[in-house]
């Protein structure tokens, strides 16, 4: 009997293994598919991937200044695909050869638990095999969504995860549906390699969160008009035909457009089917935990997209991480979702801790908000990366930090600085004060709060 | 009577200006150079744009791993060195501007104090005015030292303020003496620009400073010597002839070389030439402050490289805004350097913030660390960026973090985290349970805490 079952190994997964082989657990892992799940495979990694040479492609514009003079040059999509699988392949075997080192069995199949401590697995060529576990944790994600009338085929019409599995050259056009992050994110890689991108969005604006501020989506989206993305908003596509290849995609706002592909990116759903002796789920599918992470059975515990919780790989991760510490230890720890950064990798890198202003005002909070513009920050001229701004948001009285947005280059680290300081409750005066490198991103916080602490320039 | 007059524009004189303007106060600025002073115009910023070009001429051997087939390519520094002038001339006539709007004088020349509350400036032209202030600054920076039998003449010997004055193309062959952060700097800008390198120092090692560990400066070590730069330890210039606009250069080792330029990169000296009413200066003729920053005179204070503090460019502005606190507002401050976080950009960047290993047990600390290298990081895989390490220092008992060391892109901006985390006494659990956003480089703090706050993968 192992002392842990782990069934996933995506993010929650991945990182339930490296806390249980540090405690000196006998674990055993589940997977369907590839080692790393969608996350490494399908999702994060290679979408950054794919991001990092986006923006090297843009950066080419600029590179003259720094007295590189280049002749001409082509890109070759299908090169960057290989590039991508070489570097998810190379994580994925690091942790190949890390439970491999540890003699930590990976039974390859889908799990389904069929007693509280048993999983069987059903292999790929059919065959079972039931394994058995003092605790087991469900960390088997989610997968992609269709909507109404549009339908995924993997070949015409495809989800985000086939855009990453199979497409290994670009269409010259696609209709994207849904400008949340995935569609954001593809949809600036491709057209850095050349595509042409519609997307289409049910909502009014890019990004339609209400972590994202209106501010956010409007900077986001003016870019990507300068990029000759198409963005059409309060849309759908109402239906499509496809012939000899081409998709004719008729929008609601009675638009016609012709694409090669479709991508739809409006979301993802939990992966739930994962049991046969009723493990509790709530009305919208996932598995209900406690705050601990436990479902309704004592010894079978569950993280990441499969719980009700943000569907993000590092809350996946996070859980992981508390899950098996309850699992073993008699200190118990609980999830606290207050201080999720979340950040995202489009034209703009985009990140965000915290409440925005919007958010403070529902929930009645009375604010003030500390801005500035990347334009003059001597680091980011350095580097021709002078596009962005960040926006602090203190509660008025306290003067005390409780949220702040990223957009530019450095944006998903700096947020951390943030979510520190807004866990520490920092003041605007305790941030205008730091010593930060000079020069240094970290340095906009001096003068993101110079209005608060000190006084305006121009009154 | 002006309220505040602040001799000098640099990182020290630009910060009180921003703060003193803000506080609707009276000023006039003195500056007998360029507006922005020596970081703005010969150092910090330059370097940076530089050192910006030369990362992306090493980039461009990745490109083709994105997709990116660059046919020729030809390195032009002279038009680096055109991109350079223009990206700090943007920020100078920012500066310009600001004050042009704020109505602030700007008296160019060279500033006397000649009564505690009279400066005298001397013009180009040599004509003199005098200015009456309740208040002065003194934010005068510092001047490039030459060695011994070693003389900066402009034209085969070089400051660092003529590399960036002046040399809009590079020499074939460059001997730097000292491998110190500007010679280290330079070093590698001019080895990705075509230049051949040859570095002597004084010191064992590459960064010979008590705040860069040992690791560091073998890690870098390392990296020069695949680049092709030749480093020489134990050595100085020994004595060098020039003939023909070659320099014939005998080494203390006994090795000759011949070279085009040399670029003495030494260190710094207060620029204290600056009154003549008896400011007290110390034994290293720095100017004496107290922790107000408060000359002798009690309305004359000094900050940056004119006081015996780190000669850095946040260090001077830390002071400038402390000074100009104190001048005018009861509620006095006091500088405080225990966290002063420190950066340079060569071939890897490199930041340090606390105190390293070898500080702390010079101080008699026990210290337990922890280490992750950039390999597995799935960000800096993703970036093709993956030289570099991280290392933490706990005091042992507590296992609160007293240190930290990072090597790696974006280590300037992720040692603020660890900065804060110092100053609000994260432990190393503190620091493991945080959410980092996926994938990040941030997260690298979970993985060098895992071995202290789980245990050891390997025993």
């Amino acid at each position: 009997m192992y002392d842990l079952v782990i069934i996933g190994t995506g993010p929650g997964g991945y990182e339930a293994i490296m806390t249980a082989l540090r405690m000196g657990l006998k674990i055993a892992v589940v997977e369907k598919n590839k080692l790393g799940g969608n996350c490494l495979n399908r999702a994060c990694i290679p979408t950054k991937y794919f991001r990092t040479g986006a923006h090297l492609v843009e950066k080419l514009s600029v590179v003259n200044e720094y007295g590189i003079i280049l002749g001409d040059y082509k890109l070759d999509y299908t090169k960057a695909w290989e590039g991508k699988e070489k570097a998810i392949g190379f994580l994925r075997r690091s942790l190949e050869q890390l439970l491999k080192a540890k003699k930590t069995p990976v039974y390859k199949g889908t799990g389904k638990i069929i007693d509280k401590n048993k999983v069987e697995i059903t292999k790929i060529d059919g065959s079972k095999e039931t394994i058995e576990a003092k605790y087991i944790l469900i960390a088997t994600g989610s997968v992609p969504v269709d909507i109404g009338n549009i339908k995924i085929d993997g070949e015409n019409v495809l989800s985000t995860e086939d855009y990453m599995d199979r497409l290994t050259s670009l269409p010259e056009k696609v209709l994207v549906v849904g400008g949340g992050v995935a569609g954001c994110e593809l949809g600036y890689i491709m057209n850095k390699y050349g595509t042409k991108v519609y997307i289409v969005e049910l909502m009014d604006r890019l990004l339609p969160s209400p972590i994202i501020s209106t501010e956010i989506s409007r900077f986001l989206h003016r870019k990507f008009k300068k990029l000759g993305i198409q963005t059409y908003f309060n849309t759908t596509l109402k239906e499509y035909k496809i012939s000899d290849g081409k998709i004719e995609c008729k929008l609601s706002n009675g638009e016609e457009i012709t694409v090669d592909k479709i991508l739809l990116s409006v979301g993802r759903k939990p992966n739930t089917d994962i049991d046969t002796i009723g493990i509790e789920k709530d009305e919208k599918g996932f598995i209900k935990v406690n705050k601990y992470m436990q479902t309704n059975f004592e010894n079978i515990y569950a993280c990441g997209d499969v719980v009700n919780s943000p569907m993000l790989a590092h809350v996946a991760s996070y859980e992981a991480r508390i899950a098996v510490n309850n699992m073993f230890n008699k200190e118990k720890e609980e999830a606290d979702y207050s201080l999720v950064p979340w950040a995202i990798f489009t034209a703009y890198e985009i990140a965000h801790v915290g409440l925005n202003e919007e958010q403070a005002k529902s929930q009645g909070i009375e604010t003030i908000t500390g801005y500035y513009p990347y334009t003059y920050n001597e680091k980011a001229v350095d580097e021709h990366e002078s596009e962005g701004f960040i926006r602090l948001v203190f509660e008025k009285n306290s003067q005390r930090i409780i949220g702040a947005s990223i957009v530019g280059i450095g944006a998903s680290e700096l947020i951390h600085e943030l979510a520190f300081a807004i866990k520490d409750k920092y003041t605007a005066k305790d941030l205008h004060e730091f010593i930060y490198f000079h020069p240094s991103l970290s340095e906009i916080l001096i003068y993101a709060t110079y209005d608060i602490v000190i006084g305006k320039l121009f009154r």
